[in-house]
């Protein structure tokens, strides 16, 4: 069962009689004889999904009302030949009906006991715009009469015939339902009432008159008198429907293949609402919120399927059902039981009892919260109903997700945005989880706020490293600009704090502390100080406080117990992206086995060393520089020590410095700003130290303005960064690979087993690693000495260029191990620039479908998984025990991460909140791909 | 002939006998029967370049001194075996000595009339750093005496004497010079005289005597007497400065393979001084610098082989020796006509006469200027010396550059450079040619000066599109920031302007109309209106006006015939990037057979239009853009009809507009200031006419501030371009598509054929570009059907971006032709923005020798052209037909041209000055490689 669903070719009839078009609900076994279909798929394919679970039940002796269905073959035929019937088929479901009364002991158009049906479409998978259902087919003028004799219910009959035509009419006769509607409201208003319930038999009768007329004169033909004619009408209608545009698009949109074609199911109708021993309702075999083992559901006492979801009577608890028809609850419980075993899944049912006989007249597996589908999973597991490996394929990703965020519901934001409370709908979303706070425009607010136990919500145009103290503090971080690579976003994500980016439709005025968006009802302002709530997740923003639920990784036992059998699983290591020890710890919380990326520059933005660093930038000649980077080496030293401390003896990567220098340094613009706004003040100051004091700092800015004017690039991500910064400056490099080094020695000292791996950022060309890989030795040498302590280390490089791919097997003579950035090289690979990209064009063109899929979310496999297999396989043949793994933001990616699998990578390493989703993802890889 | 000089392996002794390490000159036969070397490079190999050319002419009967060449095997065996010599080879030395002293009739040391050999190293190419040269080994204190005496010239002996002893010293025991030169300082002063053909025979051989104490004192040995100890040591000397350090450098920098050694050469020394009818002198077999068919040359009568070169004394035009010495002249003609008829080129020679009898000391291929190496070349091919595919390979594509630009000569730049007149020495060479001018810091003044007939040199920190009406009326485009694909490196290219770009040691003020360097002997400063001279060749800027020769295309009689003949052997096309009709024409004048580029973006910047595209970009809905698209739609119409009239029937490749809209506009911080400057002035105004004029200003540069913000991108290369904006603005597509058909029609109507093809710049996926696709096709049978002209056109697109190329199977289901734009493939395989790495990194990495090239000079094969493979390879399988080429700048580079021929390119496009270059590139590929 552990495989994915897939659409395989209809199973065709193997024993070499002439095609069945037509088989009864009770005709499995001839299915089988026949057509010897190769699984359940197969079944389900030739049934339509819903078909197929009612030939099911009724082999397992559920009780089913009679029926039967026509095949999708019968409907590829049918659309093959013109839209005409496959020859024999409509004697088959003639004959099928002549079975059907048979079973029923009633007639097809009798007067006085008509046997009615619904006729239904079936596709292999659910499918919007498709025909959905025609029920009562079978009544007409006479039969009408007869019944309502018979039951000594007109009022039931007459809605039933009305309900017939207005069918018949919309679904397959194409005609629009308001017409219909516009009678039911003339009819209650010249009887002066509100509710369709309080039309008699009378009026219901004159509403089917004139339906009829309408049907008419839509159609030009009377409505249909024949039950047969009505069925065969139907049965193309279904047929039809295949090819409607909605389905046409519904299956493009989802890649369903064209050639599935439908199924048409034919079933007796059962009445639910035929007195007080009649009664309808739907039940889930678990708690679908929470995964509990009990049935859960609702139902009405004689009524209708449809009165139990529309909402407007009372529904009862299932449970009541026990009190109420305590023999028919202990059948439908026994029957729910038994469903469940035998799909071996939690099971959606509708039931009807018809005069004190239960029947059941769907099964489904049942759609469920996260939480309830990890506990079911693990539950079936435990009692030996699925394997492991089926449990583990049963839970998505998604939902693992889910549980380690902070959650608003749906239903929560549903209603928000019904009071018009949704400020923005759609930007970047760019760290997940939800998070409520009151607002903030500036990061000393937001941490002097914070620090008194506020929640707030930081907004900003978009952040700098100096607005890092503030984002720590926030709750949620919004932007109106930069994706999901701006600083905002990696820096969010990296302390697990939900983020909303590049919400361009938010004006953000920092001078005012104001933010508004405009809307055709007119102009929203939030100031600050006032509620918001972000959803990270989704990339929404509301006004006001929403309810959220919140996550305990320590408590979700079954997600735990879950990701110990994917563990078992799994070939993938998951590694995390960690730089702080907070943060180390964390991920090993998770599951994390070592750290795949460390980056050193986050270490550069705290708040003590940022000055330093920014010194060391000034510098204008090494001397300066050196001692800059001096200051600055116990500080990196004690962060590595609490990092290597924190991972205890485990692998961990630490990347060399990467990003242009000038990011340390303040924006150009706001610097010319204050330059300019210096300069007018000097005109105000009139005694000789006021103005030499403000010349000096005039002076000041100036030497800044100038330092950071000579590092701007027009385009940063492509300038002097990464090893180029290290080969350019390479005091930089020796500072960070002897605080590195002394780090270990320390550690290894104080009897911790460390395995740290130096990783060079940004090689495009082998001779650039060497020059690093020279300084690196050199300086592991010269700490050995000074230490005495050897510490095993290797060193490697991101692999983030589509050059360094293209050239992998060159740089792995050199290179201990890679490692993908996949960011930088999707980035380069397109050549595109994430920021710029996505509002612009990115996000249009996946909603236009220019292209298929944002490749920022998952892995593009046929140009940068191509560069990535191209490395893989060459860098291992110049060094077959190459460890390779991937540290860009598609290491938390599910679908990212089965490439990974499939392409033979060591590992992925993700953000800490994403460890557990990996685990789970890389052993689905496993069990999909159980070759590689 | 026609192949690349390539190091073969030394050939063995193959006819069994033990092996010969030395051969004397006459010996080639015994050499050819030894060992059957299969060609003259194998013989090289063996002999050195230089011993080689002895043994040749030897062979064909001129008179060469005796001699004989210890071979290079001879020198792998010594250093093979911890450096001693190979057994049996001294033996050998000292038995061709014996057969020089046959020849001579001296004796090696003897005291009356002894021989005296020079020793010269001599490898297969020639190589600064390895040992040169020792005269007059054979000396010593008793043959001097002798000779003294037999020559009756004590003075020259003495000379000699003390010449071998200082360059034994230097050359074979490693002392310095300045204490030798010191001597002979102190000698002079001694005796007040200032010139050393002041000093007589007692003092030199004073000379000679202090400095073999110098050199016992240096080496703690005496000068060896023994002649075969000197010789022994000298042949020692020449093996071992085969590893000495600058040698091996050399070859690793010029990839010289370590193992081919170094002969020695040792030959009998002739004297030119030994009275008036002795002389030397040096010749070439044609003039080097047109290339004319005469002897070219100087001698001296009485002199010595350096006088003639020390410029001393006046030495005489070779064709005086006619009237001086009629007989020896005429020998010494036919010995030229001989020597060049068998080598097969220009030969420069060196010649001796002792006592009126004639001796050739060397010969070899002359160097020449680019002008005589073309006329050589195409004469030699004209009288059948050489066929035409050899002429084609002696000349390099670097040759016809430069008779397509003004140049200074070495001469006058060496020189301006010594009077302290160079300003740059070395900024990036962004546009071919030397330009003369006075400097101007704005447009405006540039094209007003350049329009009353001034030369200007037009001198900005970076140029904007609103300067190009100034870089077209300048000589010459100088700026300080900016690589070779900044606007005004594109700009000057594209107008054939020289430049110089990104020249950071000048610091240029606008405000003050100054440019002011800064250098150890203070700051250089230069106003407006001063002469400079920038030569784009080289990146270099002199003060002043230098002195350029210039060249005339029609004229270049020799030039243009080679081109045909490379016409005649080129399988690639030659195309040429062209926006302008003009540009067009030109290109066709150089022999263009198509247009592989148009960019359309340029005549967006031209000076009426700018206005109308700003309007369409500022418009805020799709009516008013469609609107401002109309009025330039005419515009663009006709100068499409300008083109295509143009290339009359060839294809012209119309690229839809490529850059960022923002590059339309006028910069951010620009704008930022202007405003700030209006809000001061606007605190002056007290009328309310004039501060409601003023902030009407205010609110218009406020709106295109707006507007330009939200424009701005992080990195504009990667962010809303090329197919994007065609996809995202689907009317500009439109427009573009529109102006290129009707163009189209109109010339096709008035009779001439015309072969649109419309490519999409920046395609990274199969759907972006599926989208323009149906855009032009849906306009271009509009167009059809309103003019009723056909227009057969083609659709294709930029291959630019590496998942284009991984890609480029998909997108050749589509796309009938690629051009490969490897400017941006280059920065987008690379990660790295040309603009920003090229002075920050990526020459520092060549020059520091992390890198080997730089990568946007010559295409890199490993990376990009990888990439290339891959596309043409997989593009050719899906469409067999696919129209390959490449409009990149690697399109004009000669080794790139080469890599376009081996990967099955079908043509390269270059800017319309590289077409003659590319003409001959492509022709010298096809000859390398007659498979592809």
């Amino acid at each position: 069962m552990a495989v994915r669903q897939d659409a395989g070719g209809t199973p065709e009839r193997v024993d070499g009689g002439p095609t069945t078009w037509v088989y009864l609900f009770d005709q499995l076994d001839k299915i089988e004889t026949e057509r010897k279909p190769k699984d359940w798929e197969a079944v389900r394919t030739l049934l339509g999904g819903k078909g197929a679970n009612l030939f099911e039940m009724t082999r397992i002796g559920v009780p089913v009302p009679p029926g039967f269905t026509v095949t999708t073959e019968a409907c590829n035929a049918y659309l093959a030949a013109d839209r005409s019937f496959p020859e024999g088929m409509w004697e088959q479901e003639v004959e099928a009906m002549r079975a059907l009364e048979r079973a029923s002991g009633k007639r097809f158009g009798d007067a006085e006991d008509p046997l009615l049906v619904s006729c239904r479409s079936g596709s292999k998978f659910s499918m919007p715009g498709m025909m959905d259902t025609v029920l009562n087919i079978g009544l007409n003028d006479q039969a009408a009469q007869g019944l309502a004799k018979t039951t000594g219910d007109p009022r039931f009959v007459f809605d039933a015939y009305r309900r017939l035509v207005q069918m018949f009419g919309c679904v397959v006769m194409g005609m629009p339902d308001e017409p219909f509607e516009a009678v039911i409201e003339e009819v209650k208003a010249e009887r002066g009432v509100h509710g369709d319930d309080e039309l008699d038999a009378d009026e219901w009768q004159r509403v089917t008159e004139r339906f009829k007329k309408l049907f008419r004169g839509f159609t030009g033909n009377d409505f249909p008198q024949d039950p047969f004619e009505q069925l065969e009408l139907a049965t193309r209608a279904v047929f039809n429907s295949w090819f409607g545009k909605r389905a046409v698009d519904y299956r493009n949109a989802t890649n369903i293949r064209h050639d599935l074609g439908t199924a048409v199911s034919i079933q007796v109708v059962v009445f639910g609402n035929m007195g007080e021993d009649s009664g309808t309702g739907v039940a889930f075999t678990r708690n679908p919120v929470d995964g509990t083992h009990e049935i859960y559901g609702d139902y009405l006492m004689n009524a209708q399927g449809e009165d139990v979801v529309a909402g407007i009577r009372n529904t009862k608890a299932i449970k009541d059902l026990a009190l109420e028809m305590p023999d028919v609850y202990a059948e439908f419980a026994a029957i729910c039981e038994r469903l469940e075993t035998h799909f071996k899944d939690m099971q959606d049912v509708e039931f009807t009892i018809e005069r004190g006989k239960l029947w059941m007249l769907q099964t489904r597996n049942g759609k469920r919260t996260a939480r309830a589908a990890i506990a079911i999973a693990v539950d079936m597991a435990d009692t030996g109903l699925i394997d492991k490996r089926e449990a583990l394929v049963r839970v998505t990703p998604e939902q693992v997700d889910m549980l380690l965020h902070p959650q608003f519901s749906d239903v929560v934001k549903a209603e928000a945005a019904e009071r018009g409370e949704r400020l923005v709908e759609k930007a970047v979303n760019a760290s997940p989880g939800a998070a409520v706070g009151r607002v903030v425009f500036d990061a000393d607010t937001a941490e002097a706020w914070g620090k008194r136990g506020e929640a707030v919500i930081m907004v900003r145009p978009e952040t700098r490293p100096d607005d890092v103290h503030g984002m720590i503090a926030a709750k949620g971080i919004l932007t109106s600009r930069g994706g999901a690579t701006s600083h905002a976003a990696v820096v969010a994500r990296q302390f697990g704090v939900p983020a909303v980016c590049g919400a361009d439709a938010l004006r953000i005025s920092v001078d005012r502390q104001q933010m508004s968006v405009e809307r055709p009802d007119g102009v929203i302002t939030v100031n600050e100080g006032e509620w918001i709530s972000i959803d990270g997740g989704t990339g929404e923003v509301y006004l006001g406080e929403l309810a959220t639920h919140a996550p305990d990784f320590e408590r979700e036992e079954h997600l735990r117990t879950l990701l110990v059998w994917a563990d078992e699983v799994r070939r993938l290591g998951v590694w995390t992206n960690a730089d702080y020890p907070r943060d180390a710890q964390r991920a090993r919380g998770f599951g994390a086995e070592g750290i795949g990326l460390c980056r050193t520059e986050h270490m550069f933005f705290e708040e003590e060393r940022l000055p330093v660093v920014q010194e060391m930038i000034m510098a204008r000649n090494r001397e300066r520089r050196v001692d800059a980077l001096k200051r600055l080496l116990p500080m990196q030293r004690s962060d590595f020590e609490g990092l290597f401390r924190a991972m205890d003896g485990r692998p961990v990567i630490v990347r060399l410095l990467d990003p242009p220098l000038h990011e340390f340094l303040p924006a150009y613009e706001d610097l010319l700003q204050e330059l300019a706004d210096l300069k007018v003040r000097l005109q105000h100051f009139h005694t000789l130290s006021e103005i030499d004091e403000a010349l000096t700092k005039v002076r000041e800015k100036e030497d800044l303005l100038a330092r950071v004017g000579e590092l701007r690039e027009s385009n940063p991500m492509l300038g002097l960064r990464g090893v180029r910064l290290g080969v350019m400056l390479p005091e930089v490099t020796e500072m960070q690979v002897r605080a590195i080094m002394e780090a270990a020695s320390r550690v290894v000292q104080d009897g911790t087993a460390v395995h740290p791996e130096i990783m060079v950022p940004l090689t495009s060309d082998l001779g650039e690693f060497k020059v690093m890989a020279e300084i690196i030795h050199r300086i592991g040498s010269a700490v050995e000495k000074e230490t005495g302590v050897t510490v095993p280390y290797k060193v490697g490089t991101m692999i983030e260029v589509p050059r360094a791919a293209l050239t992998a097997g060159a740089i792995a003579a050199e290179a201990e191990f890679f490692s993908f950035g996949t960011n930088d090289l999707t980035q380069t690979t397109y050549g595109l620039s994430r920021d710029d990209a996505e509002a612009k064009f990115l996000i249009p063109y996946v909603e236009q479908g220019v292209i298929e899929e944002n490749p920022f979310q998952h892995l593009d496999r046929s140009g940068v998984g191509r560069l990535i297999e191209i490395a893989v396989t060459e860098g291992r043949a110049e060094r077959p025990d190459l460890h390779v793994g991937i540290c860009g933001e598609h290491g938390g990616d599910p679908k990212s991460i089965e490439f990974c699998h499939m392409t033979g990578l060591d590992y992925v390493s993700c953000s800490p909140y994403r460890v557990p989703v990996a685990r789970l993802a890389a052993a689905q890889a496993a069990i999909w791909h159980p070759e590689t």
